[in-house]
């Protein structure tokens, strides 16, 4: 893919990301990909640096919309297995099993909390899977907006064999997000592994995309372009709203729509907007 | 379609309805149908008048069932962009900011009640979609119970165009009742349209009818007939309990119908309903 | 279908039980079956020796995962209309309109308690549903985690067609199964017959098997196989996490994950099931 | 005591008031008064007008606060039980069980609608309770915001004397207002009556007034004079986010609440209030 | 204090019950009192006995209310800390930390449950509170509805001095009772001794009572009398309604409410109450 | 008052700590007190300081309570008036209403979030107060765990006057706190000021001391120094779960306990701390 570091400036801020590659690939969407080769297997320091990078989108008003795809052979294996970070935390917290427990609650919460962090910054993320998404990157999937892959593209809810239940968000989002928990029990079960078409059967994925990695990166971008043109204000309340109704009765979701609208209807974007669709033109919005 | 406005007799209480059209199509099914040319966009006084029809709905003991629909070209356009509602509600709100807020705060809360009303009126609306349903017309398909449409409607989250939230329920219903949540975040970041045959696949619809709006129509029809001839204390219960558990546990839930069946299952239907199946025979039973 | 009521022993403490076969498919594997003739129409003391035999379940180490299932014509018919239970509650609780209600609450309360005994037992339970599943049929197998059907099944949400609303679980469950609201409410309100396509189509069912009964009943107890092979300590954590997702925000669930991982990452299972995938063998683990 | 029916105009939309009085005691005080001689015992038509006056009061932008008392010997002595509104509604919906079920939640419903109103009309609500507050007049004093006493009023949770659950918010309230449980069940369970000292130790009352009817009414009214002067968009937030916060978690108090300062923080109250502050004067406020 | 085992009929079903005395204080008040000398310290035994009493108690129609007290010293000391029930299910589950959770969660879990007993029996339960109450002493009177004492009792939420956090509900249940979460927290951290005037004074207590153990036992039995004395559709519904407003919004609250009266307003016990206040006798209900 | 910056060592992380004093006042008992004179009124950097220092707090395992105070003539007049951080706010935000209501919306939050830190540092918080807490200082006072107060202490919810809600806490907090509604409307709709005894009545605070500064900061951390002395697990174990009991319902409370006790009972501070009571000596616990 093309794409370019350095438009409309370099991320500076992230001049020390490893684990991560940042690309702008058009005015206001921002590709932030994972590069460990060569699976993208997770460490401790990678999610705690993509924390550390939507945490930085959530303010950056030149990000108007997030592409999220892995370098190298796949999206990503899911955790590397021969990582200790959690052995580590066990043994610094000494024999107890309380004090380990202590430990360990607050790590998956701090584990957690960095994925979380793409549903936290307001900017809609889209991800674009090639080949392989196992255990973590179901978990990391799961807190984006959008999933798109290519049509060859494999996907597992691992942890089970691992002896592990999916601790990172897959248990409590993936039943929200698609529709047959017959097949969501099935899969978080027996791990076994499925298909892109699947995938997009059960509701996990909006589209799949023939021609590799090149062609869903490519839909994924192109999704993001036109989202980007959008009125901002408009985006950060749709993406807010449906992330308030998810948890919420819908009276209480409505309640807080019109809270919301109180001052958001009052936003120069909406002249702006109309104006641009009664004369055909593109709208040209403030950053926010 | 045929139908008949004065059977069992006329809606004598809404003589006065401007904006919708009230035809009996059958006994106990009403037809309500949108009625502004050429493309059904709302004002202000069609909402109202919509909360008003359905309000009277809710005790009207002759109303089995609803179908809602739009008449001449489309289901709907969506607001009307050209009527300026909200900017006359601001302007007597006077200029300082929280005033505004509260006085959009209550319109926008206003408005999505009427729309809700669909919802709380105790009897099944099924909404028969031709052509178009944009904007506001997928708040209104989100507060009905069952959606047809002819298999060239088409459909689009507009909102985002205009630099709005969609926020009379689009955004806290839509993801409950789709299984697709990638989908969703689509359509409503994008605002693309979208065709029945996705809206079939994402589990918008329950059915495509092939032969414009004469056929959805006729299917719509045919299926409030069925519902109508249903025991009413079943049918109230069957929507009011669906309702509750939307936005409740499974747990309470649970308790609420128990709570719900302790009077419910001392009702006089379930004799005269079991007593027809046995006999084969057409039960006939008290209004609601 | 094979099977053996004595492998790993025989189920002494249901040396009782009447209206189900109890039957170990294979180590692990206990498979549950209706057996009261013709079609498996349920009485009361029917759902009693349920809730006895999936509390039993949840204490009993030797079974890791259950097949439910019908023994003869189909998985049920439903609830046996010729049995009248709920008539003798009523009369045993006098005239008195409050005192009835008082019973049947009580009743109906115990009746749902009873079926989602299968949800709470702790192990992951797969339907396997040949012919014909009615009425209550649909709120057993809501309760369940997997729902397998023979290719020619047939289903209805009956409850309506008897004066009732569904309330053992149907109405609040299976809205939360499925992704088409819709379709749901349609088949609630009609009463109709769906086909096990339309079932595995609006996300009930995870996958049609063609070969009838026999067909479906060895897929179900392959998977069961597969399932009771996986780390046990991960497969009730998956089981009970995504119970306690289903029914609260994914912050809450979150929070309560990490609770969980606070022990359970201290298992002996995980450095067993690592060992497993690295050496490619099969891993041995400890009952629970 | 004093006060005008006529400042700062007559409550023409109300001049068909029968049940209630209501009197401006001062600019922005609006005093509502029952007036059903001898005791106030509460029949129907008196709590649709209840609900009327205070749907009206909450678009009335001349009403800053709002007294409720009752005239005559006392508060309110509780439902009218020769009345028999119930006894008509059921004879209404006939003779079947479920009908009259469905008829009397309804008219519940609507009854408890109707003293919630002086909850959501969003100007605070002082009562003044004279002699005696039986039954109903719980449930009314509930439903208000600040509730004075006259030292020698008397009170009782009288329903369960008259065979009913108190039904119109009493026990959905009172636990929640004060802070002795033990206590709420005592007076719950028993229909004892209770001392205005026992009801201010509890935490019912924030003042007890010597000096009778009086003397707690000219306690109400100056206190709601101190309100009255305060900036509208404070009080109104403040009113509306403590009945939020009843309801919700913390953080979701927290995030409602900081969505409602995005707009409310844009004020020119808070420079007016400010500046009165600075200046030692007495703010002026537009009305709300 | 007199009482009788044996009115209106022995206990039978409870003729085992060793580590409680059952007693008749009067007709419809069934007195329970902890027997397990010389400080009423608690094993496993005695909570699966409280739990069988109020399964029991629920359904017994000739129970009205119930006391709750200790026989001895003191209402109890709390957990025997001799006992090590806690170490043999530990020592069951073998070494695995993982499996010693899952048992420990379970057994910690029926504990909890058989203390919620007391909450779900459906009869008002009052507790005379004698000397002291310790600990799980605190958990047990958490779970009742009304709390009486002596005025020379003493409390203690004992747990921290152990090495525990309150588990069996005195964190869950004692902030919703009472007043002053200060003093709460004071108490749960530091473990101190707090007297029956400060418990009075926070809102734990409803009543002093001086005289000692007979004196308070009077005074419960009295109260109990009363409450006995009340219709039972009523005395239900009061408690359970009681139960349902604490976990729930008000609005919730009031829903469920209204439900309850659809079929409780039909009840024969109203009439029957109200034609005795008319009369001024006592009303004669029957039982439930 | 005495204690030292130095032991057990010096705060090292921080030195740059401008706005609040850090002292050791026991092992175990930091002392956190704000310094900006002369009556610490609040600023940003000051919020944000108080942020990082509960930060620090909740991984710092010398730290086994905090008490908080005033320097110098009292606890709090509240926020600086003066300062003009929101006016900063919105003029970076640019003119438009809704980019404004973005940037308040996220400032407001992150003041909330550096309060709610005392919540949620795991460490048993100790309020010390003299002189006066107005305004903000009842939103850090709702966030503590216990209140203490010297006899001639003054409070006041001031935000009303300065045409605010209260938006830090106080509104979601201080209802859940108190056991009288009626007072916290009345103090929140007047700002009037009310007594360290009304405060005590109302159960806002859990002690007066006489005596002044010295003699509120003694008794606090003589409490403090009780608490520390606590085993560690069971301290956090009881700050935890009475949060989360406040935000949840008691069974969700009960349910979230028992999987905490499924590790926390595995402790080796439960031996310690039984056998320290059996030998009637200190217990020694390992930090955590």
């Amino acid at each position: 893919m093309s794409g370019s570091s350095s438009y409309p400036r370099p991320f500076e801020n992230f001049g020390t990301a490893k684990l991560h590659q940042l690309t702008w690939e058009a005015e206001g969407v921002l590709r932030v990909s994972f590069k460990r080769g060569p699976v993208n297997s997770w460490v401790e320091p990678m999610w705690r640096e993509l924390d550390a990078i939507f945490r930085h989108v959530a303010t950056d008003t030149d990000v108007f919309a997030v592409v999220l795809s892995g370098e190298g052979r796949c999206f990503t294996a899911g955790l590397d297995l021969g990582s200790d970070s959690l052995g580590q935390v066990m043994e610094d917290a000494g024999p107890d099993v309380a004090r380990r427990a202590f430990a360990m609650k607050r790590w998956v919460g701090e584990f957690q909390a960095a994925v979380s962090q793409m549903e936290r910054c307001g900017k809609p993320v889209i991800a674009a899977v090639h080949n392989v998404a196992y255990g973590l990157g179901i978990d990391l999937l799961c807190a984006v907006d959008i999933r798109l892959a290519e049509s060859t593209a494999r996907f597992s809810v691992k942890e089970v064999d691992a002896g592990l239940a999916a601790d990172i968000g897959t248990l409590q989002r993936l039943p929200k997000i698609v529709g047959n928990q017959s097949l969501v029990r099935e899969l978080c079960f027996t791990a076994r592994e499925f298909s892109a078409k699947e995938a997009l059967d059960m509701g996990f994925l909006s589209q799949l995309v023939d021609g590799g990695r090149d062609a869903v990166l490519k839909a994924a971008i192109d999704m993001a372009k036109v989202v980007a043109s959008k009125a901002p204000v408009a985006l950060r309340g749709t993406k807010e709203l449906l992330l308030h109704a998810r948890d919420h009765t819908v009276q209480q979701g409505l309640d807080f729509t019109a809270l919301w609208s109180a001052s958001m209807l009052q936003s120069e974007d909406i002249p702006v907007a109309m104006a641009a669709v009664m004369q055909k033109q593109t709208p040209k919005f403030a950053k926010l």
